[in-house]
């Protein structure tokens, strides 16, 4: 892929190439009400001042999405107006532009528009109606079934013929850099003691989950599902996720109806909604899947999932960052297109602005396993950070900082910035 | 309790006495903006026609939550708000009220404000952010674990120590009346088979659960907790909830994350919602919990649920009606009260509008199981209808009606109306 060169300075190693043009929102302290943006190199190209500028009359779609809040309204636009507009935006910040009388040689329309990123807060890109969590990374759902069941039967009957996932909570939905407190709760302190007394605490064993999240731009009607051979266009685009997780909660409470608290105390997205069309390049296989599935399940595209360079890093209250964990986002035995069908096939209502997660995203490789349950192997082994620091879960006062990029340098990156959080201590009750 | 007799024509077998007045939401043909109103008798009172005529200006807050489309504005005016409106509207259709200048002499507001039921139509009561279903009826969580697991371990440790909950759907909540398409979905045929090959089929044990429903209408940070002396002022009020099941479905999914597509196809609640204070001379104790618990759920109110005669009634295609069972709001081993405080105990964010399932509640005598699995033994038997039609689980065509009331008629009767919903048959796909 030949690399699309600027006019504007992007450096190279920017997530945010013009390959890219990830949407969200963003406020600033001369105007403070949250309006969409496109992140565009070290700036945001504020939609709101451009479009009032008449630049996407030419398009034809109504630019009041762009005067909202959240990305609802344009994502409802859907898939060919985002293309257009992405397509637009590419066309006028390309070097040697035909359109330089939009912004190149508009200094005026310049200032106004393009803000540094330093000067910009971030906030919610959607309103989320509901939140579904998978758990289609199938080396994750392997690894933790060999803790619980062992090798021979860590994965249950289901788990190959559809995508299993469960409800969230769309409250606890937050924005990178948005504090996580630890949350308190029952555990049982000896598993193995009967009776089983639960004793209350601060979670002792808080973890992470690195997932790929997928917001709709398109529903369905209660009591219809949405085709598999149309799943693809009722997507608007992908974040990172961190599934944030109460381990030792989840043990004692999750039987028979799934985890609750254990997952509720937030979920942490990447800011920026990098398009279904940006990904499109680098799509590719995922984890093959050699069970027949039944038709409402088999995707003609073989390519279905991305190849997303992911890392994960840490960096506790003292001390420097260490990267704890490389995965990629092809990592995945279910497509996000298979998800939503499957959501959907028993005539379950879905809405623009509703997030799916993907699951945890692990490789087979030591090193490459999304979260630390799998990479201390339950608790048992500790990871070493610099400076010789250990860690089997996280600690109060803890940064984890999540990555996703896609392609070159040479052809422009397309990646997901940062999806990070901090561990704030539980509240003492 | 005296009876509050009223001037205007209330009927005595009303479930909306002058003790109830519980709000929803309204259009009319000649108003189809939908509205809030209370349900009194056979009438609705228009709460943006009454607001609009001043009449209370005398309470000092702001009426514009009853020109919305929803009860979230007016739930979030907080409970004392709430029980100065019911007191102010109990005055003002009171015989002998001292406020008869407000209604009763005012004919022309009467014919504005008051609209026979026959002429409105309901509309969902509350926008809701999430919806949780907890599992607080002990008798069927105790009938069910006896059909999975037998009566020494159908109680899972966890179940006297928290109330044990999962995060549902709330886009396919809808309001009574909504009719509700059988799901297709994977089941498996023959469970005790190897390997396990799921097949795709309309739903074949469809079922109901019977449930009751709250309403908050105030919310918590995320982070921090709602401790339990303070929950209830946090709870709106009640609908009676048709939380409907596949049970094949959910037999073949639901391992390890809980219950998915077997209850997000739809789940019906009753248009009016009661309001807290309205139920508080129903309180009553729960079923005993003999299990010490930890100090976040320890409730000072022994009293912590209420004493509602709750009916199911199951009317074919064709066919008469027939009363499938009889059970009573007091069947929870944990209050709503406890749900709340357990729900944020880790921090995770309510807020007005969500909604909490109780679980499905049963009684002990035969008769009084609140589903169909539990009347069947699990499909083993069935039940006989008027006519001689027998049921396993619901047939299309089949409507299902559930009743809630408290009270007397020579008090007045507190009653939830209907909570219906006609069973339609699958898509073909």
């Amino acid at each position: 892929m030949a690399s699309l060169k600027s006019w504007f300075p992007i450096p190279k190693s920017s997530h945010f190439s013009l390959a890219n043009l990830p949407f969200g929102i963003i406020s600033t302290a001369s105007k403070p009400s949250p309006r969409p943006a496109v992140a565009i190199g070290e700036h945001c190209l504020d939609l709101q001042e451009f479009a009032a500028s008449g630049a996407f009359s030419s398009l034809g779609f109504d630019v009041s999405c762009f005067s909202k809040s959240t990305l609802n309204d344009f994502a409802a636009l859907g898939r060919p107006v985002h293309r257009s507009v992405r397509k637009y935006l590419q066309d006028v910040f390309v070097e040697n532009t035909s359109l330089a009388n939009v912004l190149q040689s508009n200094k005026p329309l310049q200032e106004k528009c393009l803000i540094p990123k330093e000067q910009v807060q971030m906030h919610m890109p959607m309103h989320i109606g509901d939140y579904t969590d998978f758990y289609a990374g199938k080396n994750h759902a392997f690894n933790v079934g060999c803790l619980f069941r062992g090798p021979d039967n860590a994965l249950q009957p289901n788990y190959t013929h559809l995508p299993v996932g469960y409800h969230g909570r769309a409250s606890s939905v937050v924005i990178s850099g948005t504090p996580i407190t630890r949350p308190n709760g029952q555990i049982l302190e000896n598993p193995a003691a009967t009776p089983k007394k639960p004793i209350f605490t601060p979670c002792r064993r808080l973890d992470i989950e690195l997932e790929l999240g997928a917001f709709l731009c398109k529903g369905n009607k209660m009591g219809t599902n949405i085709p598999i051979s149309e799943a693809a266009d009722h997507i608007f685009g992908f974040v990172l996720l961190n599934d944030w997780s109460a381990r030792d909660i989840q043990a004692w409470e999750y039987v028979p109806l799934g985890p609750f608290l254990a997952k509720n105390f937030g979920s942490t997205i990447s800011p920026w909604v990098v398009l279904t069309d940006a990904l499109e390049p680098f799509r590719c296989k995922g984890i093959p899947n050699e069970t027949d599935l039944l038709p409402y399940l088999q995707e003609k595209e073989e390519k279905n999932v991305y190849d997303i360079r992911l890392q994960v890093d840490i960096t506790p209250e003292t001390g420097s960052t260490t990267t704890i964990l490389n995965s990629n986002g092809r990592n995945l035995l279910f497509s996000f297109p298979q998800m939503l069908a499957h959501h959907s096939i028993g005539g379950c209502p879905m809405a623009v602005g509703d997030l799916l997660g993907s699951g945890t995203i692990s490789g087979t490789e030591p090193g490459t396993e999304g979260s630390m349950l799998e990479i201390t192997k339950g608790g048992k082994e500790s990871i070493t950070l610099n400076g010789g620091v250990e860690r089997k879960f996280l600690d109060d006062g803890d940064t984890i900082t999540m990555y996703g990029v896609c392609g070159t340098e040479e052809s422009g990156l397309v990646g997901f910035g940062e999806c990070s959080g901090k561990i704030l201590p539980a509240p003492k009750l």
